[in-house]
């Protein structure tokens, strides 16, 4: 089998896995007196204290959550509600249209049922979102509640400058959250330096377990609690802190961001040999989002392991399904979306046409891609593509 | 170590843990539509269809969550969203004053934020909510968004009637939520046949992971999501689906339900024999809760594992630390409570006095639990009481 879909999830890494199966056999709730309960804590906070590090935050800006799709909803509708709270005439959230749907939904469930405004943010054709845009959005920010751009794009892989845009959200005291889930360990990241107010990690992006994430939020960010209870994470993420795949979060965490700058060099080079080869296989082809080479703020402009492709005349559905067939997985956008044939949000933000983006594949590599992977799909690609038009001519 | 703290957390099944770490290692998004998304799906359906087989549940009605205080704050805001919207005359919600803070927050946050109104039940000295005080508190139901009520409690273990309390609330076509977190592997519980709406429960109090837990929430009930995005679980809760802790949920839930009633039977004969010790020793000590053999709707009336105990004259902190300094762990209450030194609301609620309340320790039972155990808290408990009334006296 040929994974080439690391975006949607990637396999654990051995030391995570080593660390979290090790836990998973003992006893003890972290918020218990006792000494399995203090043990229980202790672990948790020496994964606070690790996952903070690699991430450039302090331990007590680290709430740990069930994994992005909670960290982003956290994030826009508790950093809404705080600022509407404080403030009635602050209701206006700014937002990047190319947007995960847990945030999209999140801002649009707010508008439609809890009086906030929406202002969409520009998208370059890359899918990248500039400062300009930003500034433009926000005028002068005073009935802004907050503003909210991913650190780098799930399905085509744009990375934007968040130390900028934090800078411009700042000037006219607007909060910036970033949902980074795709960032952490593929992009140079570090929390404090960017001057971003929240971010959302998750662990199943970065070789740690599903169902485990976290949100960093600056210590003077107002966050209003989407789950309450027993007043866990500075009262802003109640329930039983999830010991076992908090220490596989944070070991895998460490070891990805560690190890990033050797592992995505290996990996871009797998990348750029993947869409040069279908290139040639599919003269046609072509690339969504930002050049191979781009960079940014003196990082690679696009994530490392990402190659999204069009593939005109033919559906992405079709393709996705016929190089299945033949052992190769990859997806047509994000795996959260898929079963649902619509031409991506994404693309469409960054101005491809319809057709266009429902001719798209994108395929992910990670940390356990090799030459084989791109092997494998370069010598299927070109009889995959012709079949898929054929279909295509045939049902249309 | 003497774990007296199964209502906190207990360890988990050797079949869950197997089941589990077996699935971590396997890599695959449930929404990717390849063939390792596909194998990830039907390794989710599948437990799906085995934990709604052990509740008494149709696999459509169980949704994933990350535990027993998401599934409550969901239940709760989901609900009242739900009902709200549709009605907006229904703003009015009933709630025990004795539930866990995951219910009890929610209620208030709703009350404080969102234009609830909030009518709390009266609760019988045992800690029970009865059908009457349910009925009085809904009257004509008109203006009622939901009812909540929990199966067990989690501190003094009172059982309550959920079915005639479903029958009451129908009535009045109002929806029951409840809180089974605690109910789960302990009292005989059929979902369908008790006719709630909408039930909680969690991974980690059943032997299965934590992180990971399910609400049952019946077709026709409306409730609106806390978590947007990629639109999994009926389009109520969103987020990756946590395969792996889910194998380990579903794999907990059926063991514990399949084994309940000898091991209830053991763990309460041995719970019967710590509380008739405890009194032995320390003739003076007070059962708070239901009788020990009480019996409610044909089954327990008081969960087996439970004993809840009050020592006049001694602080539960005092008592709880001397315990854990020999080697024996309890509780003084709720863990997601513990760390701050407040009376039991749910002892207050059932309408013991706050010296009372401050005076009292949770012994928790559970799979794992032995005559050793029991023999090792007789051994103590004496010597222990006596020190921290001693203490208690020279503090004040």
């Amino acid at each position: 089998m040929t994974y080439l879909d690391h975006a949607a999830t990637t396999p654990m890494l051995p030391v995570a896995l080593a660390a979290m199966t090790e836990q998973l056999a003992r006893v003890g709730n972290a918020s218990s007196l006792h000494a399995s309960g203090r043990e229980a804590r202790r672990v948790a906070e020496q994964s606070r204290e690790r996952l903070a590090a690699a991430l450039g935050a302090r331990p007590s800006e680290v709430l740990f959550t069930g994994g992005g799709t909670e960290g982003d909803n956290l994030a826009v509708k508790g950093l809404y509600w705080a600022r509407r709270t404080a403030d009635q005439g602050r209701r206006r959230i700014v937002a990047s249209p190319a947007e995960h749907h847990a945030v999209l939904d999140s801002v649009e469930w707010l508008e439609k049922h809890e009086g906030a405004e929406v202002t969409w943010l520009r998208v370059e054709p890359t899918g990248r979102v500039t400062a300009d845009a930003l500034a433009d959005a926000l005028g002068d920010g005073g009935d802004v509640a907050l503003a909210t751009v991913m650190w780098a794009n799930n399905e085509i892989g744009a990375v934007s400058d968040l130390t900028a845009l934090a800078a411009v959200a700042h000037e006219v005291a607007v909060p910036l959250h970033t949902d980074a889930v795709q960032a952490i360990g593929q992009s140079p990241l570090d929390f404090a330096a960017s001057g971003v107010d929240a971010l959302t990690m998750t662990g199943h992006k970065v070789g740690g377990p599903m169902g485990a994430g976290a949100l960093l939020l600056r210590r003077d960010a107002e966050c209003t609690p989407l789950l309450h209870g027993g007043g866990q994470e500075r009262d802003v993420r109640s329930g039983t802190l999830d010991v076992a795949a908090i220490v596989g979060l944070a070991a895998a965490t460490h070891a990805t961001v560690a190890d990033r700058a050797e592992r995505t060099a290996r990996v871009a080079a797998l990348r750029d040999r993947l869409v040069a080869g279908v290139v040639t296989e599919v003269p046609d082809a072509q690339l969504n989002g930002p050049p191979l080479d781009d960079v940014v703020a003196g990082g690679p402009g696009r994530l490392p392991g990402n190659a999204h492709l069009s593939f005109p005349g033919a559906e992405g559905d079709a393709l996705l399904m016929l190089l299945d067939a033949r052992g190769i997985e990859c997806s047509t956008g994000s795996a959260c979306s898929a079963g649902v044939a619509r031409p991506s949000h994404v693309l469409l933000a960054a101005g491809a046409d319809p057709a266009r983006a429902r001719s798209s594949l994108r395929f992910s590599l990670g940390h356990t891609s090799t030459d084989a992977d791109v092997d494998a799909l370069l010598e299927v690609i070109g009889p995959v593509v012709e079949r898929a038009r054929r279909a295509g001519t045939g049902r249309r």
